[in-house]
């Protein structure tokens, strides 16, 4: 047993699939369990993901030694509000936000002297929210990347970098600053971009989109994924990460000019070249273990493809606009 | 048996995978196999792929009743050239590219009276090129567009057609200009889009392209899937559906100027509204039958999820410049 007590703030993707992480490793004495909408703290319940659920986030965390924030980032202000008076000394007080400088910001000053901030960011999710989406082995060989000031006792990080190892991460320490520039390109251009190009087909008229839907498997669907995670997470990303979003969103549009021009110019080999030299990059995300080398990311063909119907029936989306979980690949 | 002899010009991902499914459903007297290059042939040869295999596409052609040209478009001129003179009267000229308008302009005036052009184009594919990467089951599900001319006998295009929803794909007959307009925002620029994105992040800095590999799980990597398509076959798609791309990109980039503006005023009801009408495409995608609703595509997570070594061994890329399948999703 790691923690004595484990409060959750928010129990959506992220959330609750460290609950069942801190189960099945059996990492804490208990976990409570809190959120702002009494309907989802009763799916938490359902599902048995806690010992004890609560709508107030300052009972959740009394007593507790790890407090851990999974809710979007623009909600940390009203969330920290409410806690900052009943955490225990000693406690470590955590998150699982994408952005990492804005949330140093909003919780620094509200945090006690006796309690360690070490904001975290688990990379990884799914375009899936709430906390059926959840799962154990979410974490495993995906990265945690941990941003404590200088001010934090080496052993609370310490300790708190064994957790997620414990839970299957592995765990990078960083600057905020330097995570949030990281992310922007991983993480917040690619997310915008997909969310864009999915806006572009649902403004062309009714009798194309079908057609669009119909052909989606020749490129367009792979985006449709990233532009199908929580809206309330991603507009609270773009709204605290909007410096770097914006450099890194620059360097996008100057690339993608000379790419237009390329294609308007008819300049083939400027297109194969640029078209070969992109294919490293991938080879070596997978030399990493960070994505599968089975084609078309081992999607089902032929009979093990789901029929229409079987699908139609597992395709609801759960849209959760108060707390959607901490993160989202 | 539906034809007597079919003849695959080129033999790549899709050529590959047409010889596997006519095979398993004995839809041809006999398969004849040819590419340009000797290396490739002889691949096909060890894979057992057809009856007969040579360099020369005009002795592949002779006698055939069915021929489908699977090699980059922008090969076709010089194919068709070898080819004319060959072709059995009655014959059916078909093609698997990812452009239509350019493909009748380029082949039509060279195609004898007495035999029916009728361009295809099967929407499926995986990122993996080359005789070896293709499947019997890859076009299960999927739809085939053909786009014959109003001179071609219905016939032709029922047997056709038939040929296509016997190795499992359903067929829509369009005009060739709406299929490239329709291609272009489904599949050209999503594939423009994503080398653009991979190639930002290869012009990084060294230290920071490793964190971007380390970090890919929160977006990024979705993108490098699409960009690790065959170079040579998307050069060509850019520079025969120019017109088509540079409109559809046209609009893809006001779009992005609109988001790109809302997260620089910090305008946070734009950004929700935004994110949150994607997700009814998506939705679609799946009932359609064109995506699983798996989480994350069904990618291995946890325990599944495989060894970084086991990855590397199975992570080679055939990069393959001369016959490179006629498509990629």
């Amino acid at each position: 047993m790691m923690f004595e007590k484990i409060a959750l703030i928010g129990i959506g993707l992220i959330g609750s699939s460290i609950a069942r992480a801190v189960h099945q490793h059996g990492l804490a004495g208990s976990i409570a369990i809190s959120t702002r909408k009494a309907e989802t703290l009763a799916e938490a319940r359902a599902l048995g993901l806690g010992d004890s659920y609560t709508l107030d986030s300052a009972e959740a965390v009394r007593g507790a030694d790890l407090v851990i924030l999974c809710v979007p980032v623009g909600a940390y202000g009203a969330v920290m509000a409410d806690i900052a008076q009943s955490l225990r000394p000693g406690a470590i007080l955590s998150d699982v936000g994408s952005v990492k400088e804005h949330v140093v910001k909003v919780l620094a000053p509200l945090v006690p002297k006796d309690v360690s901030l070490i904001p975290g960011h688990p990379i990884a999710g799914t375009e899936y929210s709430g906390p059926a989406a959840g799962f154990a082995e979410l974490f495993v060989g995906r990265w945690c990347v941990l941003t404590p000031g200088p001010e934090v006792a080496p052993q609370a990080v310490a300790k708190l970098r064994g957790f997620w190892q414990a839970i299957g991460s592995k765990v990078e320490i960083m600057d905020p600053g330097h995570h949030d520039m990281v992310l922007a390109i991983t993480s917040h251009v690619p997310h915008l971009v997909a969310y864009n190009i999915v806006g572009t087909v649902a403004d062309l008229e009714a009798a194309t989109q079908s057609e669009v839907i119909k052909f989606s498997a020749s490129g367009f669907r792979d985006f449709t994924r990233i532009a199908a995670s929580d809206p309330v997470m991603w507009r609270d990303v773009f709204l605290t990460n909007r410096d770097a979003v914006l450099e890194m969103l620059g360097r996008f549009l100057e690339d993608l000019s000379v790419l237009q021009r390329a294609v308007r110019m008819s300049d083939g080999p400027a297109l194969e070249a640029m078209f070969t030299r992109t294919r490293a990059i991938r080879r070596s995300i997978i030399d990493a273990g960070q994505e599968t080398a089975i084609a078309d990311f081992g999607r089902p063909h032929g009979a093990e493809a789901p029929a229409v119907a079987e699908v139609s029936e597992n395709s609801a989306f759960v849209a959760r606009a108060d707390h959607g979980g901490g993160d989202d690949a």
